[in-house]
C-alpha cells in the first residue's frame, strides 16, 4: 500500500536546506537547484518593459504614459499577458491553448497551492504523487491539509499500473483520488524522464478513473540530448491535464511569475473547465489578489522581443547545464572509479539535478558530517521520500556551480565516501 | 449573539463588482476603491530600481552587475527590504520594530491569509470581525475554512464591551476566538475612525483574552482633517497587535508588496513571538516561495530617495483625496438638500470611502437599475455585512474619479433617488 506523508518532512527539509548553508557558507553546495545567475538576461530585461508598454498602449488605445498608470493599478485576476503566454506554450511546448484557459499565478508554487485546493474540497481527497518527490507540492498539501499518496512502483511494474493499483486501494478505504502531480522531464530530485509509452498509459489511466494530471514542467527547456519528448499537456486528448508553468528558470525567479493551464474540455467538459477557472480565480483574488503587473510586463516584453518562444535563451542556458553534467559526469567518473558498482548514478538528459546511490546510508548526520569536514555539501534523497527511503541516495544539484567548484566538489565527495569505507 | 458569515457573500460581492464595471462601462463608478492612478511617481521608480541596486550591491560588498544578479535570483521567503520597512513604520506611524519582526509579503492579501492561516490551527479557532467588513478578509477566511463572527455593537455599547461579550458566548459555545480583525483609520467600507478611547479599551480587552488584534492599515496615511490617531500598533504595549501594512496606495498596487509587523513579544512572549515568525515564513514559502525582489527593490529604492519616510508622497495623494471628498460632500448637499433628514451620510476624516443611508432598501437590483437607468454605480453596503443588514446604506468610493465626474454621478444618483421616491 501507498505511504502517507511524514508530517512535516518538508519543513525539515526546508530548515536543512536553510541551515545547512548558512553554517557552512564556504562549503561547495550540491544542495541548492537554482538556475545560474550568469545567465539572467539582465540587460534584456530593461528593454522589455517598454516593449510591452508599446503593446499595451496599442492594445488599450491609450498614450504610453496611460498605459503606464493602467499597468501600476490593480489588474484581472486572472492575469495580463495570457495570450502571449499561450502562443509561447504552443511554440515552445506544443501545447496548443488559449489565454482564456491560462491564470497567472505569483510563481509556480501558486500554482500548486490553487490548484490542489480547488481540486480536494473533502477531507476523504487525495492527491497522489510520485516518491520521491518535489518538496513544493508536500509542502503545499501540508499546509492545505490535504494528504499525499506515493507510487513507487517496483521493478517490472510500470507507473500506470502502479496508479491503477493505488487508485483501487483508496477508493477502498473511501478516499478519492482527485490529482497525480509530476514533473515528467527531468524531475526534481532524481532528473529521470517519464518514457513515451510511461507518459500515454498514465494519461490512459487518469482519463479511466478521472484524476487530474498536474504536471509542472520547470525543466524541460534543458534537454541536453537528442530531441525532448512532448509534455504530457501536448500529449493529452481527454482533458486530463493541468498544467503548471514557470517561468523562473527559462527568464528569472525574482519575476515570480507562473502559470495554471486549465484544459478547453476537462475529462470531455467544457462546462466542467469554465467552472474550474472561475473556482481557481476567485481562490487567487483572496490569497494574492491579482500577479503584479509590472512583473508580467516584463515577462510579456521578453516574449514580444523573443516572438513568443523561449528557445533562443534556453538554448544558451542548455549550453551551460549540459557542460556542467558533463563536468560533473567525468568527475564522478574519475573521482569513483576505483570503487567500481560500489557508487552509482544516472546520466541525467536534461535539468538540474542528478542522482547517486551509495555504498551506506547518507542522513542528516552524515549530511552534516561532510559539510563540516569535507566541506561540501549533499542532500540525502530520504529528505525527497514520503516514507523516509532511499536512505542511501543523495540528490546532486549541479545548475549553479561553475565547472571549477563541481570538479572540486566531487574530490571533497570522494574524499568523504573514502573514509567513510 | 454575533453572525457567521454567509457562505459565499465575499463572492456574490466580487462578481458584483467585476460583472457591474464591465456591464455598464459607461456609468461613473463609485464602487472601486483604488488609489487614483493620477498620483502614480511612476517616474521615481525608474530611479528607485538603480538606487536600491547601488545600496543592495555596498550591502553585498559586490559589483552592481552582481547585485543585479543576486536580486534576481530566489531570495529570503522572509524578505530583502525588511529593515528599510521598519524604519519607514518607525517614522510614519510611531511603530517602533526592526526588521527581525516583519515578513514581506505579495501584498496585503497573502499577509492576511498567512496571518490568519497561523492563527487558527483548530476547527473550534474563530475570527473576530465588525460588521461590516472588508471583503478581504471574509474571502480569505473562507478560502482556508476558518469561521468568523462579527460584532456590531448597538448604541451605547462600545467594541471593547461587544467584543467582550462576544468572546464569552463563543467560550461558552466551545469556540476560541483567535484574532479581532479591523481597520481602525478610514475603515473599508465605511471611512469610519476608531476613537482613541476605543483602540486602548479594545487593546486591553484583546490582552485579557490573548486575542490577536489584526490591524489592517492600508488609509492610515490619508488623513484630511486635524492630526491622525495613532494606529493600534503604535500603541500596543502586550504584544497584541500583528500589524498588516502595503504600499499599494502609497506607492502603487502593481507592485504588489505588503507585510506582516509581529510584536516583538506576543502577548509578552518573546519565544512566542519567534515561533509565530518561523511559521509564518514557513507557510510563506510553500504559498508563494518569497516575495518578487524586483519589486521589493523598487520599494526599497522609493524608501531610499525619500528617506524611509512616504509622507511627502502622501501629502500630495491626501490633497488630491481631501479634495474629492469635499467635492462629494457638497455634490451630495447641493443634490438633497431639499430630502432633508431622510437621506444622510458621514464626513469621512481620511480615506476613500463614505458611508450614506438612504430612506428605501438598496440592494442588488436597486443597484442594477441604477447602473442601467442612470448611469452610476454604487455598492450596498448589505454586500459587506455577515448578516445582510444594512440594507438601506451604500458605500460610496470616491478616491478614483476626477471633480467633475463626482458631482455628476451624484447629480445622476440623486435622480435616482428622487424617483424612486
Amino acid at each position: 500500500m501507498a505511504m502517507q506523508a511524514r508530517a512535516n518532512q518538508h519543513l525539515e527539509t526546508m530548515n536543512f536546506l536553510n541551515e545547512i548553508a548558512s553554517d557552512y557558507p564556504k562549503a561547495i553546495s550540491f544542495a541548492s537547484g537554482r538556475p545560474s545567475e550568469s545567465l539572467f538576461q539582465t540587460k534584456m530585461w530593461v528593454d522589455a518593459l517598454p516593449r510591452y508598454l508599446e503593446y499595451f498602449a496599442l492594445q488599450c488605445g491609450c498614450s504610453l504614459q496611460g498605459a503606464t498608470q493602467r499597468l501600476s493599478q490593480y489588474g484581472r485576476t486572472g492575469g495580463l499577458i495570457n495570450e502571449l503566454v499561450a502562443s509561447q506554450l504552443t511554440k515552445d511546448e506544443g501545447i496548443s491553448c488559449s489565454g482564456q484557459q491560462i491564470i497567472i499565478t505569483s510563481g509556480c508554487q501558486e500554482a500548486i497551492t490553487l490548484t490542489i485546493q480547488a481540486l480536494c474540497g473533502h477531507a476523504t481527497d487525495v492527491i497522489i504523487v510520485r516518491n520521491p518527490c518535489y518538496i513544493g507540492i508536500t509542502g503545499a498539501a501540508h499546509g492545505c491539509g490535504i494528504d499525499l499518496v506515493a507510487i513507487d512502483p517496483p521493478p517490472g511494474q510500470s507507473y500506470a499500473q502502479a496508479l491503477e493499483k493505488l487508485v483501487k486501494e483508496l477508493k477502498a478505504l473511501g478516499r478519492t483520488p482527485r490529482a497525480f502531480y509530476l514533473t515528467a522531464d527531468f524531475d526534481n530530485p532524481t532528473g529521470s524522464v517519464l518514457s513515451m509509452a510511461d507518459r500515454l498509459a498514465i494519461l490512459t489511466t487518469c482519463a479511466t478513473y478521472r484524476i487530474a494530471l498536474l504536471e509542472d514542467n520547470p525543466y524541460g527547456m534543458f534537454c541536453f540530448d537528442g530531441d525532448r519528448l512532448p509534455p504530457m499537456a501536448a500529449l493529452d486528448r481527454e482533458g486530463v491535464v493541468i498544467y503548471l508553468g514557470t517561468y523562473s528558470k527559462t527568464i528569472c525567479p525574482a519575476l515570480r511569475i507562473g502559470c495554471i493551464v486549465i484544459p478547453q474540455r476537462l475529462f470531455g467538459d467544457q462546462v466542467a473547465s469554465q467552472r474550474l477557472a472561475a473556482d481557481l480565480t476567485q481562490r487567487k483574488s483572496f490569497l494574492t489578489v491579482n500577479t503584479s503587473q509590472f512583473n508580467q510586463a516584463v515577462v510579456g516584453g521578453v516574449l514580444l522581443l523573443e516572438n513568443c518562444s523561449l528557445l533562443r535563451l534556453a538554448k544558451e542556458a542548455t549550453d551551460y547545464y549540459r557542460r556542467n553534467r558533463d563536468v560533473l559526469l567525468g568527475s564522478l567518473a574519475n573521482a569513483f572509479d576505483i570503487l567500481g558498482d560500489d557508487i552509482a548514478w544516472n546520466c541525467p538528459s536534461g535539468g538540474f539535478f542528478l542522482t547517486a546511490d551509495l555504498p551506506f546510508i547518507f542522513d542528516r548526520n552524515e549530511a552534516i558530517k561532510c559539510a563540516e569536514k569535507f566541506d561540501v555539501i549533499l542532500m540525502p534523497m530520504s529528505f525527497f521520500t514520503l516514507d523516509g527511503s532511499r536512505k542511501t541516495s543523495i540528490r546532486i544539484a549541479f545548475s549553479n556551480l561553475e565547472c571549477a567548484e563541481i570538479t572540486l566538489g566531487v574530490e571533497r565527495f570522494s574524499d568523504f565516501v573514502r573514509q567513510h569505507l
